[in-house]
């Protein structure tokens, strides 16, 4: 098995914290995404839509999409369980995974994505006015999660799973996206601060 | 147990359509959200993201996201499995389900949203070039879904899945969004032919 890796950028970074918390060693290949190496050959002919990490199995089986990768280490290693334990635990991780990612990690990447001079060649067409639109969902998102952290320690109750992960690319995505978390969301400070101390937070 | 129901919105319907595979019957509490009814007190107490539909358990659990919800069923009621079956058939299942939904429904969607005039109160601000930009997207991802379906009954193989359900709200949402399945792509034609035949295509 190999996972084809994308350095810094969020997803492949998911995959490699879900895999530092499950203590599983997948060997890499390192694929450079800020010379394009997403859109190489090795890379197309594995995932046609071009997206990094890919986990290419010994049988050639091909498995993309972040989240999706990790349900594959979940079932094959099922401790420490990253997405719930039974029918309404694991109901909801997955609305708290989604949440995390559809209204928050996506706002912020269509925010830098959107108007980030870098990123001109990697989504066309640049589209200023949507990426200045996401700014303020992802932030009121955010406030939303503060009150909800006001009562849970992590995002889906009392133990840390892969929705945690998917806010923590988000926050860490902001920076370049010229985005802040408010100073008055302590409750959002405090779980971030929490998660990014696990020895998992440097993979 | 009850279901806030959306109507003929797409997330609602995908949840309908997944329960009448399952031979599952919950009680729904109809929201009109042409009156913007997802905006009522009733459903913000529920889910402040304002999204239908949600789930409410009898013990008061909420669970909205209609995957979340989805799965929630999936873990009660096994039988057929929507959400695949084994290690790599569930991340199969989980690939191609995020791919119809993030390079397909949601591109669908956005098209609609940011276009239609209908919409301008749902979408704000409402950003056109946005929407024309989407299209394209939509269209190009139908063609690589086109060439798999050459060698797939199904989305994700052999066997009838939730990818399946994602891809048929996605298909029907391209005529309010104005755009149509390229004549040539006979593969898709005969996928959406077959799946939109299953008795629970009138959910």
């Amino acid at each position: 098995m190999k996972l084809y890796d994308g350095g810094r950028a969020p997803n492949p970074r998911r995959v490699r914290i879900f895999l530092a918390e499950k203590g599983i060693e997948v060997p890499l290949v390192p694929v450079d995404m800020a010379t394009m190496g997403h859109k190489s050959e090795e890379v197309t002919a594995r995932n046609p839509l071009q997206r990094l990490p890919v986990l290419e199995l010994d049988d050639g089986t091909i498995i993309s999409e972040s989240v999706a990768i990790c349900r594959y280490f979940e079932e094959l290693h099922p401790e420490p369980l990253l997405f719930g334990t039974g029918a309404v635990g694991k109901a909801l991780v997955e609305m708290w995974q989604r949440r995390m990612e559809l209204h928050f990690l996506s706002t912020v990447a269509q925010s830098f994505r959107h108007i980030h001079p870098a990123m001109k060649e990697w989504e066309v067409p640049q589209i200023a006015e949507w990426g200045e639109a996401n700014k303020p969902k992802a932030i009121q998102f955010l406030r939303f999660l503060d009150g909800h952290l006001a009562g849970s320690r992590f995002v889906a109750g009392d133990a840390y799973s892969i929705a945690d992960i998917t806010g923590l690319v988000g926050v860490e995505f902001m920076k370049p996206a010229r985005l802040a978390v408010p100073d008055e969301l302590e409750n959002v400070k405090r779980w971030f601060a929490e998660i990014s101390a696990r020895p998992s937070a440097t993979a």
